[in-house]
């Protein structure tokens, strides 16, 4: 049986690596709609490839381009704001949510409110957004597949399960490179120090998320979302091998844990054919060859994210969405060599002390705290 | 709502559990049927507190000693095999089949003729009679939920997905007290090192098994015939820490694993609450206390019980219960000071090598496998 698949973000990592699957399938798979911000040749080559029904890219002035390079395929091809939400709201099977950041929040929001299944491999969108987001999944009756390696592993550990049987939700952290640094030398951590993940091949600022532990702050806020066991039952241990991706325990005193190997493919495969299963290319796990794994308790005197992402779920309203833009300045900030890399938590919290915006009741004013919060953020940093 | 309850060895360490967890849940549960071998006054007590309909003594001696102990509690009396097979036999949604041994086998049956659901703690039964008691099992319509932390594990991380999906199920061993042993150190075990296991607090027959690692060659035949995804399918790891119960790895790269304390409560209470969850008083998954989890792969040179196992479940037929009979007449022989550790394997092997009976079609055939074995390996280790 065929089933039709929409990809939000086509170009970026997670859209490559959901093509790579969809390729491996390609007689159980009908694309409807890829886009991508610019990348009009190889969002144009992918389209071509897979048949796709339309391809749009978000900024509107690469249209021109989309165009040339679609000519006489006979594919649509749309630009903008509004093009990016009508092609997330044309009926699929599944949509694969994978635009970075704010981007993302409106097309999201629009393949959410047609009530299908979506694997949201936005992060961004779940943090800023949370109770906008859950609301619009429950009144739409829409399914959320995380594809977070850490909430795919926690959907897996749920399976026929009841979450009012959950104990713990435990969250695995790599720790980050900087894990075993004193406070001393994290104040001299530079963006290429932070950039050098030990087990993850990631973007830059996912990279210095995962150093500073704001990575597992924001999943922890994301977690806190998507699984309704409440904050008292929700944690994060470090577990520097990354094995383990995260663990459920219930109340009878049993652990439900999901371990692979780190490659997006096995979490990516795992939303594409649920609740069933797909083959991957993936190694199967060596745990004798691997030897070890080992387990510690996060230090939130060194690294602060956490503790902040747990203050900001507790508080609930606009505080996920200024945590999360606050964040991406102050990162952005530390890769241009401007803020040192201990401040970057500072600034986020500072921010978070200096505005507490009224809950947002829509995407517009998620947005609007968004873009407040960067500001604020950006006149901290230039005051400092 | 009420659920009813039969406990085929309720004196044993599961029996015992099991109660425990009942008495935890007193409201939810009506006792049918609880049996002992003779511990008439033991039983006639939990007959008494648990309001049971009958009390069963296997040993028909000691049906003079249960009448005793019940007169005047309106609590029925029974005694010898013919009285267990009847009461196991009496409806109920669930059957706790806890007898040690061969001794099983038969009030085991009796209950999967039912059709019923039985939590399956007796190893033996399933080791020595698996086509057996897997034909009847799927001719009656019965459920089997494995008791073993092992199998249960994998029970659990098989909820949801389909057998098909399955690339790898992994048992995990301790490794028992020797795990370090050299092979010349092996030939000076004594019992008392043997028993004194380094994470399970279990009788001496399984300690010794444990030692050898034919404990775990049993739960891997009980493995092929509890979850069909064929011999090349199953594999075990050593873990000297056993928080890894057991793991399931699927095509897509998952691997599901079940975690916990090392003790029975936790498996016991997933099978009672089966499909659902009940509390245990076990305490919550400390890892970070914990510390490391290390892997190794089996030497099968120092211990080669599970390469027996593996051959015999490859064999099919009546190996199985050769294997089962001549392990427990080799390890008798080693706790009475008789034969060396390292001989248990040896003559496991050597009466493999001389009695290959047609594959048994019944209970009785099984039975008389059993016994027939047993001689051989007698007679095996007095002409040694």
């Amino acid at each position: 049986m065929t089933r039709s698949i929409s990809i939000l973000g086509a170009t970026g990592s997670v859209g490559a690596s959901t093509l790579d699957l969809i390729r491996s399938e390609r007689e159980t798979w009908r694309v409807v709609a890829l886009t991508a911000n610019c990348s009009t040749e190889e969002l144009a080559k992918l389209a071509m490839e897979f048949e796709a029904e339309i391809a749009v890219v978000g900024d509107e002035s690469c249209l021109g381009g989309l165009r040339d390079a679609l000519a006489g395929s006979g594919i649509e091809a749309a630009g903008g704001a509004q093009a990016l939400r009508d092609a997330a709201a044309r009926p699929v099977d599944l949509t694969v949510a994978a635009i970075v950041g704010c981007a993302g929040l409106a097309p999201t929001m629009a393949a959410i409110e047609q009530g299908g299944t979506i694997a949201l491999a936005n992060k961004e969108a779940l943090v800023s957004a949370g109770d906008v987001m859950t609301a619009a999944v429950a009144r739409h009756g829409a399914t959320l597949l995380p594809v977070d390696s850490e909430h795919n592993a926690i959907f897996q550990c749920l399976q026929g399960n009841a979450v009012e049987d959950v104990r713990w939700i435990t969250l695995t952290a790599s720790g980050g490179p900087f894990r075993t640094w004193t406070r001393e030398k994290l104040d001299t951590a530079t963006p290429g120090q932070a950039v050098a993940h030990p087990n993850w091949d990631m973007g830059a600022k996912i990279s210095v998320d995962s150093a500073t532990m704001m990575n597992k702050g924001l999943e922890f806020i994301e977690a806190y979302y998507l699984f309704p066991v409440g904050l008292d039952r929700l944690r994060i241990i470090v577990h520097p091998q990354s094995i383990i991706h995260s663990m459920v325990e219930y109340r009878d005193g049993s652990t439900l844990a999901q371990l692979g190997p780190s490659d997006m493919k096995v979490p990516i495969a795992s939303c594409l054919a649920w609740p069933k299963r797909m083959d991957t290319p993936c190694e199967p796990l060596d745990l004798p060859t691997i030897g070890s794994l080992t387990f510690e308790t996060p230090d939130e005197t060194r690294f602060p994210a956490t503790r902040l992402a747990r203050e900001v779920a507790h508080a609930g309203g606009g505080a996920p969405a200024v945590l999360n833009a606050a964040n991406e300045v102050a990162v952005a900030s530390f890769l241009a060599g401007h803020l040192p890399f201990t401040r970057i938590a500072v600034v986020v919290e500072e921010t978070l002390n200096r505005y507490s915006p009224s809950a947002p009741s829509g995407l517009g004013d998620v947005l609007a705290v968004d873009r407040e919060a960067r500001e604020q953020a950006l006149q901290l940093m230039e005051h400092a």
